[in-house]
């Protein structure tokens, strides 16, 4: 009552200066879902040390790139990646037109909702599963079938859709930085085409700004209209090294700022911060069973094989002064909704 | 003098009103290097149909892309291409580090300067060209060879460094589009590094806004930093269908404005002008021997390799309403320098 009481009285005075109350308090404090401490503050001085004009850490607005990996970084990646929840409902939805697949794994698997065979699931697999659910049609029509599917689908545990599951403190960072003259990009090991559709909604990042991996595309005459058709061989991966590649590609700008949560923003990181001057690199952390999940095996946290963060990243996040962000620690709230 | 009293008469009324007289011109018209004529007019209705707010053909800023074939289009290719030219030189450069080239083809003919030869380069000895040429050293390294060389070399027929050989009537659509709220894409067969050298001073777009072809990089790690080295092996040709794929990866926006001269072209214009609502395709057609070059074989223009303007390219033009630009008809200046 007596927090309310204050604001009136911000109110009152914001509206006789003719600026909202609201976006007064929000530019005094542009992190509100992060607790105070090391970390936050981290994030606070490179902003500061970027944008002080005549300040040794300078940087020209054309220049502030930042890069966002998406799954467990910016949403939730557990049990498994959206995007492969995806394709194994695809593989579901399209099984009456392959009846072979009743015998033939991968399908076999993924048709008897055999977990345990899908958890082993090797890169053949899934090459398979995705030729056979991303492929095989116009980039006009994946973006359709994808839409379809984000709109209806829900996450198992949490029973909201994956949209939703998108994590507070990292929004306000990319508008914190998009406040500060930023350009945020997504930087995915994920599928470009498949985060493009809901980039901009979710996110504010324009389609532009998603650089991802993807499948050959071809085109074609169709009806008298030229069209791109997916095929089913991969073109570019954009993990791992192909992180540090595929930002050279796209953008052409080293990133001043660089946030991950596994193994495959590794090399990112390692190029964001080969640059001279202030750079931020960051690193998501999941020691936060109860809110979201717990996962490493850094620090002792449960092994995974989904969004690894392994003891060798935490040792060269110590040594190269990345900052790792404790999901438990750091986050004040984790999804929107919990505002 | 009439014309100058006139300005000055004008000019005072700006200063009165605060405003200045020569930007008060530059509104009134945005193409002052364009003769009148049907070709500048359609450039002028396209801009005002897609800006004109609650108009059936308005597109939102955000959807506002334009996309510019580079050599020919924007700046003079004959006789030879710009990075094809570097290339050479490099060769010839090289030279004392690889006492083979002396017998050994492609490279003899580029030492020995038999030109005859070197018109009959086909695919494969360019591959081998760019692969020495380009490939072998760090993409930082590229960048500052390229640098160099564009900074002292000059056309053998224009005397002018290349970066001067722009045309005046293209820039001027590239500001009238960006002032009308568009954001202008280089979309370039040419290399995407090599283009992103120079795309900001001389056209005023950034390096994220050039998408080219390229060829594949490793990350490597040298006296303890990350660097990405250039391997002679293609990763991608952004020419013909290339075009619209390279479109579709790079900017995952169809264009609504499309900008080209020859073959290389087509797909582009198709792709563009598959999109609904009002799309601006328009060819440069170099049919100005005198002031710069003419070739076709369009319109029985004489015959060429580079840049060529077929006959059946022409023929799609009309057909589907592509705007042919005429060099001797419609443009009033060539370059930035005879203004």
């Amino acid at each position: 009552m007596i927090a309310q009481q204050i604001n009136c009285v911000a109110c009152a005075a914001a509206l006789a200066l003719g600026v909202s109350a609201w976006s007064a308090q929000a530019a005094d404090d542009p992190l509100p879902s992060w607790n105070d401490g090391a970390t936050k503050q981290a994030i606070v001085e490179f902003v500061e040390a970027v944008t002080t004009e005549g300040g040794a850490d300078f940087v020209p607005p054309e220049d502030r790139i930042a890069t966002f990996d998406q799954d467990g970084t910016l949403w939730v990646e557990h049990p498994l990646y959206t995007q492969a929840m995806f394709a194994l409902d695809r593989v579901v939805e399209l099984a009456p037109k392959h009846p072979e697949w009743k015998t033939k794994e991968p399908f076999k698997a993924v048709l008897t909702g055999d977990r345990e065979a899908m958890a082993k699931f090797g890169e053949g697999d899934w090459a398979e599963i995705v030729g056979a659910t991303h492929a095989g049609m116009t980039t006009e029509q994946f973006v359709k079938i994808a839409g379809d599917w984000l709109a209806k689908a829900k996450h198992e545990r949490f029973k909201r859709p994956y949209t939703e599951l998108t994590y507070q403190p990292m929004l306000e960072v990319m508008d914190y930085l998009r406040d500060s003259g930023f350009r945020t990009y997504i930087v995915t090991g994920g599928g470009q085409e498949f985060v493009r559709v809901y980039s901009e909604p979710v996110y504010d990042v324009p389609v532009e700004q998603v650089v991802g991996s993807s499948i050959a595309t071809k085109y074609e005459e169709q009806d008298g209209k030229p069209v791109l058709m997916r095929e089913p061989k991969v073109f570019f991966i954009d993990d791992h090294t192909g992180k540090a590649i595929g930002i050279n590609l796209f953008i052409g700008k080293r990133p001043y700022a660089a946030f991950g949560n596994s193994g495959g923003d590794r090399e990112m990181l390692e190029w964001t911060g080969a640059g001279d001057g202030a750079r931020l690199k960051m690193l998501v952390l999941h020691d936060d069973a109860e809110r979201e999940y717990a996962y490493g095996p850094a620090n002792g946290l449960p092994d995974t094989k989904v969004g690894t963060f392994s003891q060798e990243l935490m040792d060269e996040a110590k040594q190269k002064g990345w900052v790792v962000i404790s999901m438990k620690n750091d986050w004040k709230t984790i999804f929107p909704a919990d505002q």
